[in-house]
């Protein structure tokens, strides 16, 4: 399941810019652009063109020499390559104001991803309707989300909590967990994770701040 | 302002991990441990152990062969690394659902930022206490983040008004942007941007999954 062997030889590092690229073509499209270039693109991103080209070549060609990308024709195949060319359910853990920001998030429906079951372990949170989600308990995870086969996850509870949970997840199946918690998850090598952590990325910044 | 001359010939990556590090070595900590080893944390972290010791390499000796790691040692040195041994004051943007989950997250005070102003354009908003600050009116952003030197923000409003704060905190001397809204900013070369976009980090799994 956590296998693409057709490009496993692709460095995870240009997988990880594959989103950025289709996020950016998706606001070009908004803006009601039809044809773009690496240097255009590149210029919005901060990334060098040559960058953009070699990344964008692993998947075959895209665009001709001097004629540019057609936006919608690169959306499409970028969609495909990162599998979002369908609608992926996930399952959110942790209903207190992180969860309930992202219950509310309209940003995923339109790429790629539908939160289809929201948990919680506090009583006075369970059977509550929030962002329209009845909020379930947490010791119905393991069975709703096996029976419903749902194969991505997001951890919005303390860090206390956030390993349990991911053992949960594990174990009802899910094969990628977005972990909200300032903590390091230990899963089986066959998970994806990802970390938001907004702190990283402060720190990341004030590294390059004079004191 | 942006610069960090005695270590500008350190990979941006490497930068990035150093959080990371730090994060993993706080937990070691509260869980009571004093020594650490590249070993250890590597398995916490799964990062290969030569990785980290080539990583802190860069900022000399932290440990001699087979003894392992101080970890408070270490932390202290880390914090000075990446300049939050002391604290910085942010400025939040958009107190939507999604600021409001930020001014409410407890993880920033211990690991080097304090938020200290909050702003909104929404009148129903503007006056309104929420998580302890007033909020504040957009229209006040230069005066306030300027008058008290506030070097970092974190913008949380819909995509479409992004790059117009953006240009409200450069004007307003702010070096550093953590950016959650779903769109690239362009900025001045001295800025750092960071982006925190959760469907970045669920398409780079989605990757990975068989179709």
């Amino acid at each position: 399941m956590a296998s693409n062997h057709e490009n496993s030889n692709i460095p995870d590092i240009v997988i990880g810019r594959l989103p950025i690229y289709l996020r950016a073509l998706n606001r070009l499209s908004s803006e009601g652009y039809e044809i773009t270039s690496s240097h255009e693109l590149g210029q919005r991103l901060g990334i060098s063109s040559a960058q953009i080209r070699k990344d964008l070549s692993h998947f075959g060609g895209f665009g001709k020499q001097g004629t540019g990308y057609q936006i919608e024709f690169l959306q499409d195949k970028l969609r495909k390559v990162l599998h979002v060319d369908r609608e992926w359910e996930v399952a959110l853990v942790g209903m207190g104001d992180l969860g309930k920001a992202i219950a509310h998030y309209k940003g995923f429906a339109d790429r790629g991803f539908h939160i289809s079951a929201c948990f919680d372990s506090a009583p006075d949170k369970v059977g509550k309707k929030i962002a329209g989600f009845v909020v379930q308990p947490l010791s119905e995870l393991i069975t709703v989300v096996s029976e419903r086969n749902i194969q991505l996850a997001m951890i919005a509870v303390p860090a206390e909590h956030a390993q349990s949970v991911a053992n949960l997840l594990v174990e009802a199946g899910v094969h990628g967990i977005l972990n909200y918690a300032p903590i390091n998850l230990t899963v089986p090598p066959h998970m994806q994770v990802q970390y938001i952590d907004p702190v990283v990325g402060l720190q990341r910044m004030t590294y390059y701040f004079d004191e």
